[in-house]
């Protein structure tokens, strides 16, 4: 890419290429959700589903943490699960997800669709223009989906989990049987970024909550190949907007198995607070880190915070790192504390010499 | 030690020490329990407290797996919560276990009292003289207890939880009060693995599920210190017995911050599977490694099984390892393929010039 244009790019696209960057970019897992006031003075009058399926709402929810806290990105309001009803699968929110149905067997398997997007997510597309247009090229908009490994997870579970024996037994008792339905999910994950790409989508991001369930072994069959297949079709269709979008993968618990990720078609990878990120770094040499403060920091003291802060932004160094917790802000954290983050960070890594 | 006395030693010590074996010792984490018939036969008859507290069942079920499997070690059947009543809580059992209140105040704190295990948990004494009895010298019987961090965790907790935000916003926000209550939890450990000890244990264990909530920052901190303060008293305990007795620790979700395991006192550190032994042996450099296959690999085919069983086998190496799966067998696990996996690990291990 040619010098000038990049350095056109926003401070967020930056980071995610690995560019020098004038201090570190911050943004905030959940930073639309409970713990603010605002977000929770709109939910009272609309449900969850209802808010991710209103684009004016999903647009209102998605701007209010770039409004209170300005932080470096805006990330869409939505669920990893939005796709599941155009598969087949109908989902409620009580407050957890749970589906209609499990996915455990193979005419479960076979009567999953692979949606299209411009049709059963027609909403979130809409909600994303929206978004754009309100953000009005300021703020980057990252666009997200499921990664195939945590939807089929939940397809098999059938709602969230303590123990994971449904996906494990599946994975291992069946697995052309798991193949076939981690294909389906990394088919309709691809064709969903896709088009949230085309709608607008300045960033492309998966979500791997429970990849972490996985040995090192078994996330190199049974995870990293669907990510990849993902994130091939991400980028064929960002070639085609001839933007810059970059890819980010969220990889949680993934100390044992990080260097699996070097060859996904990431630029980013996130990582929770589990390992540190000078660690991550030789395990992904020349791929920007995300993460990664461990978010119960937020319910401690102001210096505790920043110290904490300091030690991220120590070991991650002053590039190819962007600011951000290692998984999604707590509801009971305080929205102050919330914005003292992003502002110390912004104080803390601020790098004279580029200003 | 003199080298003629460690050549007197069971396998199972042997491998503990690191000293060189003549085929891999493999036992298996609830290996007494709910996979077995004969296990849920008793326990149609005793509920789960009952079973715990009466020396004379918690023998029988502990020696069952010892019987069906030929493992080479054997644990007490118990569980890590037997020391709440004698610190002032009592847990129920529902099956997940239930506290009947939460400690979570400085008031709540300072109620806590550092049990005498010769008085709370006789019964637990009396079944490992009754246990060594039976198993006359042959096979090792592990005493355990649950590490400071996971006693300090269902304390606050109440028993299980998906967030533990309970737990992390008392260690952040009132980091003070948590070291008291770390250093009770340390007190009642000690003492307890102590007495289990000075009753005849042969080799003495720390669970630590949850300290993989940490960053390795909080291991240091929260976590670490206590370990080895359980073991500084276990190390005493074993030196006046006369016996060699090795200290194992188990760090569920260890990745990240594996390497604080180096100077914990352990002989033995027992990883999960979501990190490959080969990495683990570089982070605990001289000690032995305990582990680590995926327990729901035993729901998979023989073939599976062996495969996944010898590549656990290769990235260990042929000493210092204690084979066992990375977390406990699963209820739905069939029998015979426990006994395939111990016979299997067996096999493959035998070292010819040793025999």
């Amino acid at each position: 890419m040619a010098e000038t244009r990049i350095a056109t790019l926003p401070l967020f696209h930056r980071a995610c290429l690995g560019e020098p960057v004038e201090r570190t970019p911050i943004w905030i897992m959940r930073q639309a959700g409970r713990y603010l006031p605002e977000y929770r003075a709109l939910r009272e009058r609309h449900d969850f589903l209802t808010s991710c399926r209103t684009p004016e709402l999903a647009c209102e929810i998605t701007l209010q943490p770039v409004r209170r806290l300005d932080v470096d990105a805006a990330i869409l309001f939505s669920d990893i699960l939005v796709p599941l009803p155009g598969m087949g699968v109908e989902v409620a929110f009580n407050p957890g997800p749970q589906l209609a149905r499990t996915i455990r067997t193979e005419a479960d398997v076979r009567a999953l669709v692979v949606p299209d997007p411009r049709e059963s997510m027609r909403y979130v597309l809409d909600a994303i223009r929206l978004t754009r247009a309100e953000l009005a090229g300021g703020t980057p908009l990252i666009g997200f989906a499921g990664a195939p490994c945590t939807m089929a997870t939940y397809l098999v579970e059938g709602g969230g989990s303590k123990s994971f024996n449904a996906i494990k037994s599946l994975l291992f008792s069946a697995p052309a049987l798991s193949h076939e339905l981690l294909g389906i999910c990394a088919d309709t994950a691809g064709e969903y970024l896709a088009a949230q790409v085309e709608a607008g989508a300045d960033a492309a991001m998966l979500f791997d909550t429970w990849a972490g369930l996985l040995s090192p072994a078994d996330f190199a069959i049974f995870a990293g190949p669907y990510v990849r297949r993902v994130f091939d079709r991400v980028r064929g269709a960002a070639a085609k907007t001839g933007r810059v979008v970059p890819r980010i993968y969220y990889a949680g618990n993934a100390a044992g198995w990080l260097a699996e990720c070097r060859h996904l078609g990431a630029d980013v990878v996130g990582v929770d607070w589990r390992l540190d990120l000078d660690r991550a770094r030789s395990a992904v040499p020349g791929l920007t880190l995300q993460g990664n403060l461990d978010p119960a920091i937020l319910l401690g003291s102001r210096d505790l915070i920043r110290e904490r802060a300091a030690a991220v932004l120590k070991a991650a160094g002053p590039s190819a790192h962007i600011f951000n917790l290692g998984h999604g802000i707590l509801p009971e954290t305080a929205p102050d504390n919330a914005k003292f983050l992003v502002d110390i960070v912004r104080e803390l890594s601020a790098r004279e010499s580029l200003l």
